[in-house]
């Protein structure tokens, strides 16, 4: 979520204040709000202090334990993201659970950092190292740009001071040192970028906002110096203005565009946006997985070209997900536009929602399309299941952050109107226009919106959602249902928009230069995809053998089996494997199929009813 | 190759003496041995020179200069590789060429290497390392393992004695140290194990091929740390007869693999056979590409799940091929049957053949079946074409290595008779039988083998040549001409056999698990597979465009070009791109498709006319 945006521009969105959206507890994203505040957060305090992220503060402190650094050199942002959490937890309910932590990390934080502003524990606590010697390495602004974020939030959320103190402290060194004619520091993994402009934001002090475009200016100069990664890795190959294709680590170059993004919306440099958009049609349209993942690669987690899409082997960490999502969350806000939102929407519902298990304690940090039979999931790279934790522990605390501001991506609003983004049940209150949302989507395709006050409702109509109707009372309708597009209704006072999507589930086909899913169709049911797991599968059928007719047309929905309010039936054939790798082409080959139904599953609960194969990607028989 | 195998049973098959084979310098092999003797070794030297391998040794040595000690830890592996190529070659050629330096390099050797057999310059030359302080990393044995068969080489070609009292000394520590009553250690790196026993076989001493057998009998107890890489990267996670599937970092797996069964080949242990035999069929039918390549995953350079088999992101090191061959031939020799060899020829002609450039002196260290029109290709991990040298430049010596004694992998023979397993033209002198082959084969199918002396000519008739046809004059036909087994023919002094291969281009599917290639094919003529490249097509039309018709059958051949003897022609359509990453499906999509000719290219081939797109399977339309 973002503060008040400082320029005005045509098109541009106005965020909500965290306070003016609430989320129905029942609804999908409500429900999962409340997981994590219940679960999720704490199950991160926990971990964090196990692992020894806050004992790395304390050993630094007169008296502090004698006990070595322990955990990654950016540990110290496992810590801020899990306080961010905390802050726009505080923020939406009011809790106190966590005043006595929060009471002595920012005591902590207070002794720990020195004169200068600095304060990184890995640094401070580790002979040898110097400030920023090896930036390409040592994430320190990616931290500094972590506890901006944490301070921000909890200023939000509490009117804390203490937090914002030390950021500010942590930012005015970077302005200081790496300002206008400071050292051209940049660091190798971007983050800071979008702090400071929050920071700005929040404080009302342009430094940070310029000290925010010096970072993004200097980026692509190739001054990170390559070792075991190159340029590309770090977006340092080539000026933001000029890196119009997706490139490097997935998550690296999420953050950067999101921070470019931001720089954007507060300087109004068009030259930057309209490398943005370029970018994020190659990310977008090019490069993602139809779950909203970004990443092709596990080596370097990184982007690979275009269309290479590989189903099994989809890095689509979670993180870039998040950054996905916060990256088209500031493109929206540019534009109005409702394909950044609709995107919002994929990775939240798909990517996103497949990383935590339903007890909400349990993560994936790569998220596949597909887990073959006899897969090799002993690792953390490709695990089978969920972890309740990672060595690289960035996921679970990126994703408890997100959960807990996410009622404030759902709507945006105005003097003039309301415009609701993601579909949700809940309550958005605009400064002239405000809005109650009734609907159990992403189960159920209608919405029955009630306005108070007057002004112009703009809700989102899915890009999938063709022969979407609406009915109108007490307002006049102004443009739509067109998929793709935002309906727009004139509204009075207690006026009500029922917006009716079909959901009938749907086939989709990829572009035929995504080779890895050739001759498959993904099963769609509104915004979410399925997928079809081996425990749902008759015995002695495996997920390889499943083929689907190619035209498949009819597929039954299942009722709700109080885990799942909507699985699909789809019919096909289980096809007898065949027997030699490779083998002579014959046209005329005789398969041996044998018919067969079998259960989907949404793509975001794989993997809760233990280990199994599973794939997204059907081949159509 | 192979010294004597001291233990003979039933089936087993006998290497020949170096000596003994001959490739006829015009054949694909023969020219190819002689580019690597007049090109690939001395660019080997060069570059180790260059690259300061050689100057890790003169550092070590009193008047040394002052130089850091430079590359990978494993970087004396280089040195050895080159130095056993250069065996080979004087065993072969009687070459003088390199003289100077083997008696630079053997002053070196004894200059450096400590009292006690040790020799490791990174051990020796880095303050703060310890001998065999940790085995995971330290690739010291591994290192060990390359200097044996380096002396092993120069040994045999040239009765040279220094490097193999070197060697001796290395390995009479190794069992001393590790021996029954010593220390387990083990490497993370297998290799060790095959160059022990070449040891014994080549110095009779026993004590080496039981300081093998312990250390295949120590691999799979965990005992090698897991740091940044797990127990199944080393092959430490099971005991080598429960490892039946291949798994972790490939080059690693197939170099142990060859190691246990150089050890069943010397002590007649059934068990670790049959094993073997568990463990080929996982890695040859299960995970292998069809150009011969082993490795699916870039990242830990391992290999995949069953049937991952990706195109694009084919890992198929040079190093993971040569060390499958190195597999095979110890399987064929243990088994006498075809399918071992019938491998070795695949990957020998194509993933091994596709690694090195026309001039020998460019290399692939990962081999792709697919390059995407706009590839990133800058990085060494996945470069557009061929690079002079690599900072881990593991490949290049191995294929100096490899194609300096590839005329030894051609012919086994015995008292009873001789078995031709590679298809080239050269001769080949066995104890009772003799052949000389006469054929254009990869190109040509017709092979003229006539005999010397009497006995049982076995000749491979290839697994594809469905038709194959035999004329015997001089002998009788005893078995064959069957695909996928042993022509056999009773020979007498003189007599002739002509074999003819069928040579028709062949389309090849891939079992439908492999899902990266599903509706696509392949086009192999005789052993070669073929590849599209974008230099061949007409210009507007990208490889990723094109779709051969379903039925597609007749190929035409192109002629020579005086650098491709036999190219194809193959007739298709040119599909026009999809617009939408995503879209609907529907089963009644118009597509439009543009008729096209256009040529294929052997695999090997490719890249050599510039980067550029490329694939080697081809979608169906």
């Amino acid at each position: 979520m973002l503060g008040p945006v400082a320029l005005r521009r045509p098109g541009r969105l106005a965020p909500l204040p965290s306070s003016a959206a609430r989320l129905d507890p029942a609804s999908f994203l409500g429900a999962w709000q409340e997981l994590n505040a219940t679960a999720t957060i704490q199950h991160c305090v926990d971990n964090i202090e196990r692992t020894g992220v806050i004992d790395n503060l304390r050993r630094l402190t007169p008296g502090g334990p004698d006990v070595p650094f322990r955990g990654p050199w950016f540990a110290d942002s496992d810590l801020y993201k899990t306080l961010e959490a905390i802050g726009w937890e505080i923020g939406r309910s009011g809790t106190g659970q966590w005043s006595h932590l929060l009471s002595e990390v920012a005591d902590l934080l207070e002794q720990v950092q020195e004169a200068d502003g600095y304060l990184n524990t890995y640094v401070q606590g580790t002979p040898g190292e110097e400030p920023f010697a090896q930036p390409e390495r040592t994430h320190e602004l990616y931290c500094a740009g972590h506890l901006m974020q944490a301070a921000v939030a909890l200023h939000r959320g509490s009117g804390d001071e203490r937090f914002l103190t030390v950021a500010r402290r942590a930012a005015d060194m970077i302005v200081k040192d790496f300002g206008g004619d400071g050292r051209p520091v940049i660091d190798g993994h971007a983050e800071v970028e979008t702090a400071l402009v929050e920071l700005c934001r929040e404080t009302g002090e342009p430094a940070y906002l310029e000290a925010a475009r010096l970072q993004i200016e200097r980026r692509g100069q190739r001054t990170l110096p390559p070792g075991r990664f190159d340029s590309i890795y770090y977006q340092d190959h080539l000026p933001v203005r000029e890196a119009t294709e997706a490139l490097g680590h997935a998550v690296r170059q999420l953050y950067l565009a999101a921070g470019v993004t931001d720089v954007y919306l507060e300087s109004g440099d068009e030259t930057l946006l309209d490398a943005q958009r370029q970018l994020w049609d190659s990310a977008f349209r090019t490069k993602m997985f139809v779950t909203g993942g970004h990443g092709s690669r596990h080596r370097d987690e990184s982007y690979g070209d275009p269309y290479e899409l590989p189903p099994d082997r989809a890095y689509a960490e979670t993180c870039a997900s998040i950054a996905a999502l916060q990256w088209c969350w500031r493109m929206l806000l540019a534009t109005g536009e409702a394909r950044y939102a609709e995107e919002m929407e994929r990775t939240l519902l798909n990517a996103i929602a497949a990383s935590t298990s339903h007890t909400g304690t349990a993560f994936f940090y790569s998220n596949p399309l597909q887990l073959r039979t006899g897969h090799e999931g002993s690792t953390e790279d490709a695990p089978s299941e969920r972890l309740s934790w990672y060595k690289c522990a960035c996921c679970p605390p990126n994703i408890a952050r997100l959960l807990a501001s996410v009622h404030s991506y759902a709507a945006t609003a105005d003097g003039t109107g309301l415009q609701l983004h993601l579909l949700t049940a809940g309550t958005f209150t605009g400064p002239a226009l405000s809005a109650t949302v009734q609907t159990g989507y992403p189960w159920d395709g209608d919405l029955v919106v009630t306005a108070t006050g007057s002004g112009e409702l703009a809700v989102r109509v899915p890009a999938w959602a063709d022969g979407a109707t609406v009915t109108v009372t007490g307002g006049e309708l102004l443009a739509g249902p067109t998929p793709g597009e935002y309906l727009r209704v004139s509204c009075s006072d207690g006026a009500t928009v029922h917006l009716s999507l079909p959901m009938t589930p749907r086939l989709v086909r990829a572009d035929e230069r995504a080779d890895a899913v050739r001759g498959c169709v993904s099963v769609h049911r509104g915004p979410l995809v399925y997928c079809v797991e081996q425990a749902d599968l008759p015995a002695g059928i495996l997920v390889e053998q499943l083929r689907l007719a190619p035209s498949a047309t009819v597929i039954d929905e299942v009722p709700d089996d109080g885990v799942t309010p909507v699985r699909l039936r789809l019919t096909g054939v289980a096809r007898r494997p065949d027997t030699d790798l490779y083998a002579p082409y014959d046209p005329a080959r005789a398969t041996e199929d044998t018919p067969v139904s079998f259960t989907a599953i949404p793509y975001h609960s794989w993997a809760n009813r233990g280990p199994g194969a599973m794939r997204v990607w059907l081949p159509l028989a």
